[in-house]
């Protein structure tokens, strides 16, 4: 079977973990990524002995890195002239500008949440509606936050049916290694309704949802409160059952040592995941309510690689690798080792 | 007029704002302040001159407020026995045990929410449920979360009818100047349902209430986001037009400058509130939205000063001061300045 | 006695610190304050009932004003032809584009630390070089961190003659309400010297100085660590004493309560101080130690009020109010009630 | 050749890292680990499929383990039987008592920094002092900034020679994942000088140090700043000529990307090292200046890794698998990748 041929370009917390997630798909080839500075990122990676190839983006400067010993495969049309897909993960707005390439390159590409749904053909989510980017050029992905939202919403979905949804997102504001966009002791509101929620109804029509975001000095992961309706009561027992089954899925509980969102980035520490990422959002059993015929719980969002699986099902959906939904998430999640430790 | 005379005891974050508020009421009379250490605000106290008084309770050493030359009135007895009644803000338990001593002066007590229910005849908040207070010798004060939204709850209950809330706690996790008990890089997780929406039901029975907590690393304030369903639709405007009438909400907006709960401190400041207190939740305009017939908003608690108005409402009722809730709120209100700034 | 008429320009987080402190100085009259647009701290202001008058800066926008009902006395015009000597607060940059309107109008002017050195003819410290200041029409204050460092080293090198020292500042990056200038999460180093080491020199020529400073995300003051070197050894007790006879510095122990910056903002406003606020550095006792000769201690310094001394003072100069250091000195500290405390 | 069998007895954030570090010594062998509770660390110590034996502490209860089909590998019996040296990383406190037991199965223990120093035959540092604890049964290490720190002025006084330090350490006050003793929105004082101070004079006699020490609310390393007095003039080029030698240190520079301290943890998970971990202290070439004789400069201690490198020196000294200090520690070096990257 031919390998597709993926290339990565911005290189920084997310598009490390798209270059680390297509190396482990075994039918996809990782030809190399690309970045415009010899940034941090680009700096580990020469320390590292470059495991793949790094071109330079239109406006990179080669002497910054040759003055840094760091090895160039060559330039940006060297390397789209080797791909059938590009995984853009550059900052917001660079993405439409390159899309220009793309197209006269005639190659296909997949934005991060950042950019303008004007720039894709297709707003996507990978278990939410796979379907919809098959053979598509240019598909952009939800947001790291609506992504995991839209996992558990679309869980309960799918066998119980969900008419509406209320979210309260506590959101970190910073990365780990973030210094330009902090908060100290203070919570910030957004004004509502929350872009997510409003997200989350452009993939799901069929449901009814608004939102609360408040942003947090925290780094280590968002953590969202869901006030679901069922088009039938759904149960504590009934929402835990169908968390349970899902693949990027952790159902966890506080005494078991996931007090909080923190807790997460350490035991995927523990777990030698690299970089400490994890892919899976997590729900704390403990959070599960019912609150008349709505059912409430907690979703953590591990905010720096909870998008890297949905962006691989969309590189199956645009390259009609898989035409079955259920069968394209399972390629990723198989590759990727998810649901295994279940 | 006779005024009601007044005990505080127990002199840290709470215990002083009882005693600035109560000062404020020409209707009470603030007898002396009891604690048991030179604390950091018995030394304010003794720097600012003593506009008070201050005595010792059980336990506490003479001579280590001698050595600091800090005026003593008198020890414990002496002050019960020159006051109707105490404000124990005591750390938590203690005001079970002082209870036993109230009892044997005859005097009575309202005390805060750290404290068990089991210590009290009635768990009290002014504006939900001020009769239920009259002419009780012991009453226990909603926490400070609690205080707040049930203000909101209440004010859109008395309106409109409410029938469930959903709420989602985003907890300041410590008060400036503590050190003991903070969070670092971290959002921690309670079990659900959190203990404000049960004391919720236990004020207001006809409402089914249940909610998550999250503690963040921040001192300025709680947010509480509400999904609160109605006997009957509540839009937006009805919920603004309600929140707008009542004393102790400030409706404000992101525009205005009101970015967060680190605002409001920064606003009572600029007011010059003293030690910048502020005594009224904040509703964000902007946070309001309809989800389906729910109606969503989000609180702003400013957590050291907020419940010192329904304290001082628990005063008027365990005297009797007026037997009309809304004439006693008006009393409280009227002293303390509240409304004054519409 | 005629007054010396005061103007504030900028009323932010130091402009209206500036006026509280004028108005506590009986033989300075606050004129009017000045700003561009209804930010929360004019609101609040108007909220207060106006105890002082507003004028617009140019480029305001009056119906911006009007439109919230907070009267406007005046635009700059009026508001500079009343006044002797105005204490710019505005934002770095500002202040230089507005000396020239000074100029033009005939009025001094005092600016904050933000500005550029060339904005000023003397680069001022009331205790350090309160002469260079006489009849100056210009004069530029330290910044909050090397005026309070300047206090203590001033303080020491008069008693007993300081030649060197390295400092290490430990600062907070943002002031309480701010959302702008976060940092969460991290430690973030600046090249050194840092700037207060250079400014440090400038002031006390005959002082070596350097340093290092590390931005932490906390909101409360700034902590300095000083490794002084004298002219002949200095003890911990020649320390001590020479500190505690100074009205701008207040030695404190950990044992008593002052456990870290967050303890001089919670005392500050359980003393009732506006706004919480404290014009004193502070200097732990249990911090003093001796390093072989040297002497090394820990300051700290409460950001938003701490150069509103030594900015009364730099009128005092520019105006020749009082042509002795240390009675124009014993002049602002009385009326500001500092030392008072003792 | 037969290889040193090693235990690690507790398995938490430190545990784990000596486990790893073992593992990569190819004159070591790992035989197991050691724990208590099935804590998320050993919860992951299983999803990662054992890749090494646990044994039980005396007071666990092997049911707690049995229930979660956490494999134990046999008791604490079992475990002293098989080894050489334990490598002792419990709580503060335990290992004293622990050491009662080494001592009757006739097994050498290294502790680390939490112990009292009277549980040690030897306070151990692998570059200062390797000579001293060679053959010995019970070091103790210092404790994670005290190692650091002795790193960079060992590096020095043995190239220039250096007489005295003052230090200011910028605690880091928790590790990610902790929730339970941060610190919010404050900078805590401790008495000075600082244990690490101390701890330096022991290790290293001849030098005369004190210091200040600050908590700060963060997670990512701690930052010292050193003023060190050389027996000669030490300039900046000599400073960095021998910070650029050592194989445990970097030296980085701000307009690389090494802004603060959570930098070099963003690059150790860059660099895909286990747990984003990072052994080698930093050290910024901005932040070195000369202080008239002195020479001042900043280290950046990644506090959960930095001591395992030592503590592998330390089973070298006490096993005398080498006797000459430099041979040990190039052995470490060598199997951990140290230096290498230069």
């Amino acid at each position: 079977m031919k390998k597709v041929k993926v290339a990565v370009v911005g290189y920084g917390v997310i598009g490390q973990r798209l270059a680390d997630g297509v190396i482990l798909q075994e039918d996809m080839e990782l030809v190399g990524v690309a970045d415009i500075k010899p940034t941090l990122s680009v700096r580990a990676l020469k320390e590292r002995g470059m495991p793949h190839d790094l071109y330079l983006v239109p406006g990179a400067d080669k002497s910054e890195f040759d003055a840094l010993d760091i090895p160039v495969a060559g330039d940006f049309d060297d390397l789209l002239d080797k791909v059938d897909i590009v995984l853009d993960s550059t900052p917001a707005g660079v993405g439409a500008k390159n899309k220009e390439i793309y197209k006269s390159k005639g190659v296909k590409a997949v934005f991060q949440g950042g950019e303008d749904n004007t720039v894709a053909d297709v707003f996507f989510h990978g278990y939410a509606n796979y379907e919809k980017g098959l053979n598509k050029d240019y598909l952009k992905l939800t947001s790291c936050n609506t992504t995991g939202l839209i996992r558990a919403v679309d869980c309960l979905d799918r066998l119980y049916g969900i008419e509406k949804v209320a979210i309260t997102i506590v959101r970190r504001v910073a990365d780990p290694g973030d210094y330009h966009r902090g908060l100290t002791n203070a919570l910030q509101m957004e004004k509502a309704p929350s872009h997510q929620a409003v997200d989350l109804m452009t993939i799901m029509p069929h449901v009814n949802a608004t939102g609360i975001l408040v942003h947090t000095p925290v780094t280590h992961g968002h953590i969202i409160s869901v006030v679901a309706t069922g088009k039938k009561k759904i149960s504590k027992e009934m929402a835990l059952d169908a968390f349970k089954q899902h693949d990027r899925i952790r159902v966890v509980r506080i005494d078991d040592g996931f007090l909080g969102n923190a807790s997460f980035f350490r035991y995927a520490r523990d777990l030698g995941n690299p970089r400490g990422d994890m892919y899976e959002i997590g729900i704390w059993e403990d959070s599960v309510v019912e609150s008349g015929d709505d059912i409430m719980f907690a979703i953590n969002i591990p905010q720096e690689a909870v998008t890297i699986p949905e962006t691989i099902d969309a590189v199956r959906a645009a390259m009609n690798m898989q035409s079955d939904r259920l069968e394209a998430i399972a390629k990723t999640n198989g590759y990727l080792g998810l649901g295994k430790w279940k």
